[in-house]
């Protein structure tokens, strides 16, 4: 996520309606995020992550005009599918992904607000596991559960983390954190409209994977 | 894996030499077995599988007179990638994808063979944990080993797993399992061979990811 931090999202319009190709351009940099978790134990989630944004795209590209706006995508695609819809299409994509948004904005905040597990603070899984409780968890049975708490073993520590947000340059933690709450400002913004949206529609589902 | 048992691999000539083009065609029926497993816990795998036989593919591709044989691919890349060899190319996706095709192979045995867990004889735990620890568990750290033992828990059941492999259709288990021997057949000769190919080229390497 070298390139987290200076891909600002675009701050979203009062109506809330969010600009299709917009969103997409930001999103773009978030796969590099995992790379920050430093493993390739994290290579899956990336895949995954990358696999919405594709298919986001795609149905974009199919007609820029017609899906302008992420709201336009939902509308169409729930009279496109019939009752497969919301579990189809790009909806579904979206509706997974603002779930891995809305955990790298936890992780985030909580790294701001400087919560720490004083039994081990230079560690960040109190954040990870903070961030995957509310944003991933209830949607995962108990294997998935069980991989998830697994995987966290190869986490890094925080300096390394804080480090790979900053381009891998040393930087004062403040500064560092500083940025990322300047980040937050727009992100956040963006994943709450969204969550928003799939409640107002009715789009959002609670089976487990 | 409905097309594995159907998909004999060529028997392997005198000379041991394996004919890339037949070795590509056989394998790409493969990942399919990861679908057999049953659950989407397996779906990194598969991708990974993937990999390792679209890069094959592509070496191929690229001059199927000088790679005819998974030999030449060994020996060219030797002295292509110079001192990054065998940790490059074509050569180190045959040596990730083999431990794949070991793995498959001992698990096959291992049902053939009728070992089972007498304390939970419709699990096959059992013949997936041999068939790790003897082809996988040594090339992963130990978080890659916790990951395995909790995906685990999403191995079908005997029954279950037979079944995939039969096409879903209701087959004796003895019918079954003969298949599996016959297959075994030329599948061991190949793996084995590329295996000893590995070993004489001195092309392994036992780092852990
Ligand atoms: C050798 C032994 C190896 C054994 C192999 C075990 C492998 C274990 C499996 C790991 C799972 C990887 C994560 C992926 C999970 C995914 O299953 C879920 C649902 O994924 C969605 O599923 C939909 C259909 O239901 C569509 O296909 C969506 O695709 S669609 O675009 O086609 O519509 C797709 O995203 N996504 C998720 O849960 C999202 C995950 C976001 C993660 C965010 C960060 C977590 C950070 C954790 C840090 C510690
Ligand atoms: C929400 C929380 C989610 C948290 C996410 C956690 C995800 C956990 C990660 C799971 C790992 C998935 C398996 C993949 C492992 C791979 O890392 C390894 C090495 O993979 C190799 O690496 C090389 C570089 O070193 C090249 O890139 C190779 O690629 S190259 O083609 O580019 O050269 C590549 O295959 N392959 C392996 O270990 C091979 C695995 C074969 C597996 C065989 C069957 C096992 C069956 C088990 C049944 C129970």
């Amino acid at each position: 996520m070298t390139l987290l931090l200076d891909n600002q999202f675009p701050p979203i319009p009062e109506n809330k309606e969010i600009d299709t190709k917009g969103f997409l351009e930001s999103v773009s940099h978030l796969p590099s995020f995992f790379d920050c978790l430093g493993s390739k134990v994290f290579a899956p989630i990336k895949a995954d992550i990358n696999g919405n944004i594709t298919k986001i795209k795609a149905v974009y590209d199919s007609d820029p005009v017609k899906f302008e706006t992420l709201q336009q995508i939902l509308l169409a695609e729930k009279s496109i599918h019939g009752s497969e819809w919301p579990k189809a299409g790009a909806t579904l994509a979206l509706m997974w992904l603002k779930r891995g948004l809305r955990f790298i904005q936890i992780l985030l905040e909580s790294l701001a607000d400087g919560e720490r597990d004083d039994n081990n603070p230079i560690l960040i899984r109190i954040n990870i596991t903070k961030a995957y409780d509310q944003a991933l968890k209830s949607y995962h049975g108990w294997i998935v559960q069980k991989v998830f708490k697994a995987a966290l073993f190869a986490a890094p520590c925080r300096s390394d983390f804080l480090k790979a947000l900053s381009k891998n340059q040393e930087v004062a933690e403040e500064d560092c954190l500083s940025k990322v709450r300047q980040f937050l400002i727009n992100f956040t913004a963006t994943v709450d409209a969204i969550y928003e949206m799939y409640y107002t529609m009715n789009a959002e589902l609670d089976y487990q994977v």
